[in-house]
């Protein structure tokens, strides 16, 4: 089954401690379409400018996402400049240039409006909203969202979380969001918001699954080396929905495995900058890593 | 098989978000002999002021915990006092009376001096290594540590890593002893120093073991509360020493399932302040929770 993705396509200028890049392919839509590429077909709907190489198409393309809906309009691609110490799960912002994106009002062609699998990435709930609306009844609504929308835009967040299945966002923000110190009271309070699944991303110590009826944690992989973190909970939405796409099983123990295909999409995308590593992998080196997570989580009855 | 442990038998004055409470029985060897009281002989050595009430060494007593080795000398019991705000990874020392402790030398009568299990609670290194030199040819030995010892006695703490199989560290810890931002390299840094298995403690984030072989990964207990996290670290290490005790099956499976009783201590030590909730506890209890972290981790193969 096929995804539809509205989020973010961006230049990225990053400095960790590793090394540093300038103006590289970056954004949440581009980070969870390759992810999810490898798992099912993915429409990704985003906004560019004249500035974007064909070259940044055709890579999107070269992993099979249709880029239909991908609009290049007049004006500069949006951009991020930011760096990380060695505390890899902040990120720090030093500019941020909405360009094109600014006037983003996300239209969805007809053709894509029938797309089962819906993930609206880190944007304007307003506009989260508006692709919603696109859409004629999917069979699974997902959507991220950050402190900026939680913030400034608390009203239509709260909308539109009545109106998704699963909320991913990360355990700062989710505390935030919920007011609440406790991460458990937390998920209760955003999930009687609307969501009947929250996941919570928490960087380097994996994420947590919430549902009424169950709690599922699991780890991050254990990496000698993060890279550069960026994407990396885009890479996760990727992995988590492409893997539910790939199978269209909804079930808790499908979930399960969804979350751990998301922290393998996760795992490869710190290992390098942009989509060097996350853009070059094979299937069986994700099954393989798959089998790894199992191996790290094991332990038997008493 | 029993277990020795020596550490601290303390008066702890505690805030947390939920409540306070002054002067309750406390240290290290308290926490960690109640917690593998539930699964193993243990006796504890430690040294405590004349203000030590009986009732205190009575509760040790009526966990079956052998306290012939703990000495009353003339004196003050050594006392902490702390709070934590929200973020209950990070204890806030207001006051740290060492009082007995400062001159203690822990003598080992000599029918303790066989016990197979040892466990080198948090004191400092050198005095560490005075019970070490004294317990003949123990299967197992264990130690923990703090930013204390790994700033002002780098050279006793690590001789005397050099002498345990185990080491039991919270990883902002691990990464100060290893001078190493990344955790899987500071592991394989402490382990060059001695340990065979690394147990790293992350608190809310649970606990992550490393040896030449495997890595294994357990989340912490998703509790609605954390309402007092005192002691937490010493449950786990009971808790992790003593089914090992228990079983006297050192295997790497065994290990892991270890791993897991000292996470399910741990959860239940933090649920009150002191020994309320760990002092209190029914083996159906601890072995229930041991499958809910079944729970809480599985998922299917691919």
């Amino acid at each position: 089954m096929s995804i539809l993705v509205v989020g973010s396509v961006a230049f990225d200028s990053i400095k960790t401690p590793f090394g540093e890049v300038s103006e590289v392919l970056g954004g949440s839509a581009t980070y969870f379409s390759t992810a999810s590429s490898y798992f099912s077909e993915v429409k990704l709907v985003a906004v560019v400018g004249e500035d974007f190489p064909d070259e940044h198409v055709e890579t999107l393309k070269g992993h099979g996402i249709d880029v239909s809906a991908l609009q290049k309009v007049p004006g500069r691609t949006f951009r991020w400049k930011g760096y990380y110490e060695y505390d890899l799960n902040q990120a720090h912002t030093l500019e941020t240039e909405l360009n094109v994106f600014s006037d983003f009002s996300p239209v969805i062609p007809d053709g894509h409006c029938d797309s089962p699998f819906l993930f609206l990435a880190n944007i304007d709930p307003d506009l989260q909203m508006k692709v919603l609306e696109q859409v004629r009844s999917p069979r699974l609504v997902a959507c991220d969202t950050m402190n900026l929308w939680i913030e400034n835009k608390p009203d239509a967040l709260r909308k539109l979380l009545g109106k998704v299945e699963i909320c991913v966002i990360n355990e700062g923000e989710a505390r935030e969001l919920a007011g609440e110190a406790s991460l458990v009271k937390a998920a209760k309070k955003i999930m009687d918001l609307g969501p009947r699944t929250l996941i919570v991303k928490r960087g380097e110590y994996g994420a947590v699954m919430f549902s009424s009826s169950f709690i599922f944690s699991a780890p991050a992989y254990p990496l000698e080396e993060i890279f550069d973190p960026t994407g990396a909970g885009d890479s996760f939405a990727g992995g988590f929905m492409g893997y539910l796409a790939n199978t269209g099983d909804l079930s808790d123990e499908n979930l399960r495995r969804a979350i751990i295909f998301g922290s393998v999409m996760a795992s490869f995308n710190v290992e390098a900058f942009s989509l060097k590593r996350l853009g070059s992998l094979k299937q069986e080196e994700i099954r393989s890593r798959y089998m790894e997570f199992k191996q790290l989580t094991h332990f038997g009855d008493i």
